[in-house]
């Protein structure tokens, strides 16, 4: 199957060639990206020659939709949308990386992003990129929204805990820190390596676009969760560690069975109710989520790792496609 | 005046010898290490040759005594007991940088160190090390316990907060994140380079020596409040960010004006209430503390940052010893 | 085929594990380790929890023999030698990535190593396991001898150029730096994150055992290199790049032409004469070695880089162990 | 004496305003930046709150001139030296931290950097500021050029021995390797976080600017000595470490004996013969130079390090005024 990806050239970019270039079963059609049309990928990132030497084309959308079966978009906001939008008119699978079909209420997704959501029928019709939680809807989409990188972490651990009623909803903590490529390619003052090295910070407090997200998407639990979300930029390339606080009056057999339950069977979750800690580096480069459990005195803590370009996004996307074409979940990304 | 290090050679040594090789008034009379006798503190590290190159003793206490006015003590838990005592009973000022007098009472020291105190009357009259909320103690104590790093992130921000009883202390959450210095100098695969550098994890959870010590030394502030404390594995050498949680029904107006009339002429404390987000960079080899605070929506988040080194270790060190001698509390620290 | 991995839990171990784990033809057998004996891998390693869970075993060389048709040797050396004769007199594919059969003459390998070689036979007849330049040796071989992972990147740009007498080989200088997982997996006071981060050094000037090496292999190009090589430690984890110097009365075309033609269809090499500068980020985590090549006034600079864990070892060994089987040499590599 | 900087707010202003601030005879008079005027200098690095909380100004050249006795510029070439000839015909003394007037001849300035030299007979009275081998000019100049940061590692310890012919100069080789600051602050995508860390690369191949810088200045030792230079950018903030390779007939007793003599007294070089090798970390954020020398079969190893932006910029450029002032080199530096 022929696939293709539209803003090929930044992280979530390069992680996505990087799966697809070994995909049993996708194939890479084009590469497009305005800033680098005409050069090989292989020049744009060295560590792809005889991997991946693909043309990179500009913006030919016509050209894409036919001669691809399916799209990843890797487009800012805004921008997303309309891509979006024209790839699925034109019959293709579409997989959104951007946040433009996470929120499902147009309202709020113009309120988090500042901008008006113009197809709020795809909206409605979308699938939300878990497919551990969302998967019989993925199986049936046509266009699916890869989730943002922190949600993930605090939706997968929370959504069947928040479903079986297990913890106190109503005064929750998510504090999460995250590798820098979190924030994309580019050329910024405040991403440079001697601003970030040896330096740790929290950003956006209160003010996290992910934090409207992950409560959106967890009250399909079955309650409105109030998820208080602090994002922290940790001075390394890729990972996201959360640990997350709630109180509770469950043991940790209860919560843990709980999780496990829900989980059953899923390849990519790893679950320790048995005190080992995960770290971002049990995950990195792989597209598993590892979760443990903590419980003491009716406080929760749940460690969450991922590898923010992988099960956080390109991984995910991956695993999404592989959903929506009836395959193996896990193929090329295990 | 002179002053003496026993234990000189781990990072506390190495960052105290730093300051007191140019402090105003305080001159380096022995430093002592059973592993390094006989060796010039310059062989050691260094970084210090033609700034300390004085000859390391081995473990000679009657000589320290005879031969200095006071000492500071960078040696393990319950060793320290010991040498505050003997120090005590010449005569000298102690600034002990263990945790064995910091917990005054001595059941709770016990179940925390799983170690007997020795000495419960030492333990009552020595000073808890934060002159801007102890001052007047530290000024007559002639023993003073240097506080743990973490709970100096977490006390100095909430003391005032808790006094003046403007948060709910019922549930608060402190996530913290050192750097890997906060470990000490040793020989030990988990903190190995190649383990730590590009990881970060939490550790110790609901187990950390430093909760009862921030819950115990808060609790003077008149409300005891129940903090849920998780530590975390920085890849860096220095810096502690910890990230505070509780709900307040206060305005941030209100909560900046308390914190800062508390603190008021403290040299070292620097409160922000305007965004600022401090990151530890901004603090590293500095004896300060930067804490901001956010408010919205009946939560409050405070960020507070500091070398775990310096103000979390010998700076605060330096500065109670400065406080002890009736000095200016920034003498060689500012 | 059944391979095992004898000394598996060590940084090569992990990373051989990764690659076996998924290789089209190979299968994991046994993996030995005296200290985690009775541990399932993914316990040792949790990154490997779903992927490899095989419970490790201790030293039952016997039961590795009878049971396996290949096998990795990844112990120190000295111990190696043993083990290389053992399996070999049982029949089985030998790939060693000690030092122990890399230098043929025992005499050498002695003054080095600071050990008898007890086999001298077997190490005559083993193959050093660069395939680029060796291949049809090992191809015959049942013992391989893989490289020194500073070796790898000296060896491979240079053995053209002697062999084609295109540099003065009388002072080259080879100055080394590469990621601390090339000094293994342990608990050492110099190794540790806080004294390597933000750090950067040379050690063994003069006396690194990869300097006899490197010359005795190049030697085979048909001419003795005076090489000067000095290594250093880069707070990385992986990844060694190394600048060679050497005086050349040849043009950048010649030199190129000789080594493109010399590594033709060579899949892992990837050789750049356009001004391109290899760093180690196009390598880690890859089989590939990057090559550039620099000429001006008389001198040449190559700029010769590696993942030390791969082709510094554990890809090589795989690649080693491809050929020796007549497979694919890329299988499981690319 | 009052002292103003010129470019206040790149990573050597922060490291002079670091210095200045804690100066026993300079006090710190305007702090000139066109990006940031109207902020406090603590607005723009919050890690100098309450230690430098001066008002930056927008580039007044007159102002500064009138209210202060000597300037420091940090500003980019060609525009340096237009601010030099100003402040210098205003009858301040002025350290010049560019490249402007470190190569006096014009002719090879203009060649290597491509611009014109408008103050030819400026450059040829200006003194280059290494005070440890130019000292009498310095202590004579009231312009003085502060040296490129990797040419000082490779100044410094062959400057003596080519003065006593103790080495072959006919083929010399610096491997320069230097931390990320080296490069300014900027937004620049090659030097962004995720791009840089744990990823290690050389640049400007036979084309880096300090190669000329150095041989000109070396000239001065008495012999033109060929030095191919190659510098490499490393993932750390600060520290440059160059180690040298030369040829040599001399032994290590004579090579160092010439070393200590000619650098007798001198606070700021630290030299080693006892196989001790100097770490970035021995001399970051110090304004020492630590030096080791290593003598094997006719061939010499040099390790060279410094901090960059000390030893190599500011603390240079302090060590400099003082000298110009006839104070004790090294007030406010040590």
């Amino acid at each position: 199957m022929i696939v293709s990806v539209i803003g090929a050239t930044g992280y979530t970019g390069y992680e996505l060639i990087k799966i697809l270039a070994r995909h049993p079963l996708f194939r890479i059609g084009h590469l497009v990206s305005e800033t680098y049309e005409g050069k090989a990928f292989s020049e744009v990132y060295p560590y792809f020659r005889n991997i991946c030497d693909t043309v990179i084309i500009g913006r030919d959308y016509e050209k894409v939709a036919a001669e691809s079966e399916a799209v990843f978009l890797c487009l800012p906001h805004a921008a997303a949308q309309q891509a979006a939008e024209f790839f699925h008119s034109k019959g293709l699978k579409v997989v959104d990386l951007s946040a433009d079909f996470r929120i499902k209420d147009a309202v709020l997704y113009e309120s988090t992003y500042k901008t008006k959501h113009l197809f709020p029928e795809l909206l409605a019709s979308s699938a939300y990129g878990i497919p551990e939680i969302f998967g019989e809807e993925i199986a049936k989409a046509s266009l699916v929204a890869n989730p943002g990188c922190y949600p993930t972490t605090v939706i997968m651990p929370l959504y069947p805990l928040i479903k079986e009623g297990m913890i106190d909803t109503s005064f929750v903590i998510a504090d999460a820190k995250s590798g820098v490529t979190g924030a994309g390619r580019k050329a910024d003052l405040s991403l440079s390596f001697s601003e970030v090295n040896e330096d740790f910070r929290a950003y956006n407090i209160f003010g996290h676009r992910h934090n409207p997200e992950m409560i959106h998407i967890l009250e399909r639990a079955g309650k409105r969760a109030d998820i208080t979300f602090t994002a922290h930029l940790l001075p390394v390339n890729k990972g996201i560690e959360t640990t997350i606080y709630a109180k509770t009056d469950k043991s940790l057999a209860e919560l843990a069975s709980c999780m496990k339950a829900f989980y059953k069977d899923r390849r990519f979750v790893r679950i320790y109710d048995n005190g080992h800690i995960p770290s971002i580096k049990d995950v990195v480069d792989t597209n598993f989520i590892d979760i443990s459990l903590f419980v003491k005195d009716g406080k929760l803590i749940v460690v969450s790792c991922i590898d923010n370009l992988i099960k956080g996004s390109s991984g995910a996307a991956v695993q999404n496609l592989n959903v929506m074409c009836q395959l193996d979940e896990t193929a090329g990304i295990i």
